[in-house]
């Protein structure tokens, strides 16, 4: 395994610079003058070095790695502090004393045997692509647990309609082998190219069409886990009442409790038919009340987003419209009265006779609500864009930008009270940034609120975001919404974990604790324990 | 609260006979000449007398209940085995020694107190409709608490579309209110009659209509618990990745870790339209094909079940079809190919458009797989007599007749072995029993099975259906089945929960135990704990 400092310290890609269309965009909104801030040479900075020699580690019966860059790559995430750190640091960075890479279950129950007796901590890391630092070192020895070489398919029952899988395979390679087969696991968050099976599971991610075909947790039928005091293996049958629900309890554990070594994920038959359209709305108010309403006729479309009137001004102009298409565009949206309106992308995928008559109600529904479809164009794009906005993260801190995003989900009734106390916490903090906003992840009770935002780098750009993120999940507790709706908790949303739980929550989750992990070798740091 | 013997010994009305239609097809079958089994006269029956006086309970501020059948009632639920305790018991019958009565979160909090100080074992009664020994008492000391004052709605957001209330709550006052608003909770288990929302979310209950609206636990949004340790207050938002969800520990803990006292629910619009039809498959297979079919296009009807040929036969029989309307049935099906079919009933609630969409997908698959519609009459005598098996349940005991049901889930591609194996088991402990199977509750990866055992009572009929119950239940072990779809594991699937989650699971099961509940008063017994 060859690690660049590219991958360490970048999405990829990369060195294209900010698009002059959202340079112009940012210049109109007062934020033209920032600083370009180019990332230090990784490979000049220390590393520090491993203190576990590897005749310690012989006897595990599995591949290791002591590279520097393969021991820092699993010593972080990709949030926007992850970044900083690895851009702009000068001082030595710390990172796993061993990078181990087990090929099976047992390989894995060795490894926390061994870190039992030895005392080592223990991190997992899936693609690294945690945005809440869910992947970082202390002082402790630590070894990192890699899935690089534990990432295959391990079987299909095609009339269940189930694959398992082990933690390591990530989504394309995933795809890729059911797609073969007739299937699709279909499970698309933006940080699909990078993130793995375990890591979705382990942090309960959200892909694109969750509002479809379920979160990823909702997917899982079983989940082997190797933890410290023992195995697991959750997960009998569709349905059950046999007790509580203990697979939920390892779902979104992210690697505090055990390892997920293997997982059964439900899969559906590849479809006849996929539609991705845009559409406008008038207003926010009016696209989030089509949304509710086809949740509650039991018709979502599979994927619906709707962005605040900012984000769709931000994604107009990136659009690339311009000149004569952007007149036309113009006269087309403000005789259908949407001019200024809020862009909306929806799709759906299934049998072609079962797309077309979801879709056929939608509309129906969308009309009601004044929205109007766009040109096919605006679908496809967004089709073909839809991983972009990691690399353009990058040239963004390049640019001497900060950029980061947080969500969260409410119910219908406590959305707007969400959405307005979250902008407010972050211009407290952060002056006038540009805040775009979108809704999505539907459920017929509620949705998710995400929230990306871009400001000129401070001096200090960790601890500026560290003020903004803490005014802004403070106004989630206050305004009673989840602290995190697909990002996890890691350690960043750690200490507001009681605001969800309660305290005798978090007090279960530390008795939980105690008894998988007795010596908190686990990921300490995450979730608050350990 | 006045409890009449009739109550606690029968399911109510009753005294009717077993229809004539039935007792022919028992006879037919070979059964024809059980030996009739009245009920004692429970009035006559020693109740075990209560042991704490009321000047203990005087200071929690709350109403009690010392009355025999009141106590009697609060001791059990309504298994085959606990009405064989209830009619043909002549020992003195144990019960618990006072009923209290609180009216909200705070008075439970204070009992749970008091349970503390003095060592109360505390069996929370729902509605007692537990057919899993969920309700029962042992020798010590033990407050039964019943929360027939605890039973308002409190809360109703429409725009979210979720409603909050006590546990104590029945089905049928929940409907009346919600419908009065426009909203439908809309799950309807054959216990609708008697059971509270406490005990379908404390069991995990699935009424009919699950395939469409979810198991009762799927719709609850957030949970209050009093636990002897602590008060919990859990679920935030309508999706949420902040670590493992905690609720799940607590549906399905059947009063073992603490009582719920607030209830959450997701609630829809009622329905504009409902339609129940008929329908005969020309076999078990092409049945189970076709709902597997409508699974995974996600077009599923609301309510999907499958009779097998036997169920199927009962059925028809029971439907009172004679003479020449038999003969008109008969050249029907005949004709179709589905002569000694098996039956379906499918059901759809929603907006008009949406329900006669959704109907003609499924339509177009039932026809591939060879079904043909019966007259409307079917349907609708499905909705009226969706509640009769419970008092028919009376008359065959009377009658001299063996009833009972158990039921579990598994993947579409082991469902067949189940069955065999369920079927085998029961053959093998009761000799040449009536078996009615059904499939029901479909799920994308699978469907839950149910069946009924006819048989004349044994002279000890307890220990006959134990050995017919072992043998089923380590059927569903051995093919890897769930051990309970929805009746929950109460005592009676304690022995086997190991083979659902495993040493490992029921360890952090006795961990969560031992936490919320340190001394071991709440429900001792229940899931195999304290
Ligand atoms: C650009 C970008 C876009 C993103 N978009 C989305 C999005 O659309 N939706 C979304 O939900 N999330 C998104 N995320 C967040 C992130 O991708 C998810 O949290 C993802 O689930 C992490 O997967 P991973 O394999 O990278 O895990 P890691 O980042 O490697 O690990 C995440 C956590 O899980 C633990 N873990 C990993 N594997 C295992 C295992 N096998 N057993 C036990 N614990 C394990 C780790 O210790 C860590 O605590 C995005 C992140 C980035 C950087
Ligand atoms: C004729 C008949 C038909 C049935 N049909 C169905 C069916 O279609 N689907 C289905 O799912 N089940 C069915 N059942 C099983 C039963 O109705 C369910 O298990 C139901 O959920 C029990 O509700 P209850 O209010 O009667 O609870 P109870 O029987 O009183 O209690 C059940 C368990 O929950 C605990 N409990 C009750 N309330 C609380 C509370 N507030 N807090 C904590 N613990 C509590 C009790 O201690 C007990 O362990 C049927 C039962 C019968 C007798």
């Amino acid at each position: 395994m060859v690690v660049s400092t590219e991958v360490v310290q970048r999405w990829g890609g990369g060195g294209h610079g900010v698009p002059v269309t959202l340079q112009e965009f940012l210049a109109d909104r007062g934020m033209g003058a920032a600083q370009p801030r180019p990332a230090l040479d990784l490979a000049a900075v220390d590393v520090r070095p491993s203190r576990i020699a590897a005749e310690e580690i012989a006897g595990l019966g599995c591949a290791y790695e002591y590279d520097d860059m393969v021991r820092l790559r699993c010593s972080g995430g990709f949030s926007f502090i992850d970044l900083c750190r690895r851009r702009w640091s000068d001082s030595a960075l710390p990172a796993v004393d061993v990078v181990l890479l087990p090929r099976s279950h047992d390989d894995v129950r060795r490894i926390l045997d061994a870190a039992r007796e030895k005392q080592w901590a223990v991190v997992p890391f899936g693609g690294g692509t945690s945005v809440v630092d869910g992947v970082d070192v202390t002082d402790r020895l630590t070894v990192g647990v890699a899935f690089w070489e534990m990432n295959s398919v391990l079987d299909l029952d095609s009339e269940t309609g189930e694959v398992r899988v082990q933690p390591g395979i990530g989504g394309p390679e995933l795809e890729r082998w059911l797609e073969a087969r007739g299937f699709t696991w279909g499970h698309i968050p933006q940080s699909w190219e990078r993130a793995t099976v375990g890591g979705y599971v382990a942090t309960r991610s959200a892909g694109q069409t969750s509002t479809g075909f379920g979160r990823a947790d909702a997917t899982v039928t079983n989940l082997r886990i190797a933890a410290p005091i023992a195995d697991f293996d959750l997960g009998r049958a569709p349905g059950t009442a046999a007790g509580p629900d203990l697979k939920q309890v390892f779902l979104g554990s992210e690697g505090s409790f055990g390892i997920i070594t293997e997982i059964g994920l439900r899969v559906r038959p590849l479809p006849e038919k996929k539609v991705y359209e845009g559409l406008l709305f008038p207003s926010f108010v009016a696209g989030k009340r089509a949304f509710r309403q086809l949740a509650l006729d039991r018709v979502p479309a599979d994927m619906m987003r709707l962005s605040d009137a900012e984000e769709s001004a931000v994604n107009l102009a990136m659009s690339g419209l311009s000149g004569i298409t952007k007149q036309a565009f113009d006269r087309y949206t403000a005789l259908r009265k949407v001019a200024g309106g809020c862009l909306a992308i929806v799709g759906w995928e299934g049998p072609a006779d079962v797309v077309a008559a979801r879709r056929a109600h939608a509309y129906t529904v969308f009309r009601q609500f004044g929205a109007v479809r766009l040109p096919a164009t605006v679908g496809r794009s967004w089709e073909k864009n839809r991983f972009t906005a990691p690399y353009l993260r990058d040239d963004l801190l390049d640019a001497g930008y900060l950029v980061e995003t947080l969500e969260t989900a409410n119910e219908w009734s406590q959305l707007d009270a969400t959405y307005k106390a979250v902008h407010e916490g972050l211009r407290g903090a952060l002056g006038d940034p540009l805040i775009g906003t979108h809704l999505s992840h539907i459920y017929p009770t509620g949705a998710s609120l995400y929230f990306t935002v871009i400001t000129p780098l401070a001096d200090d750009p960790v601890a500026q975001w560290k003020t903004a993120k803490a005014a802004a999940t403070q106004a989630l507790v206050d305004t009673d919404a989840t602290i995190t709706h697909h990002h996890s908790v890691g350690r960043d949303h750690a200490p507001w974990l009681t605001g969800e739980v309660g305290e005798s929550g978090v007090d279960l989750l530390r008795v939980i604790k105690a008894h998988v992990d007795p010596q908190s070798l686990m990921n300490p740091g995450v979730l608050g324990l350990g």
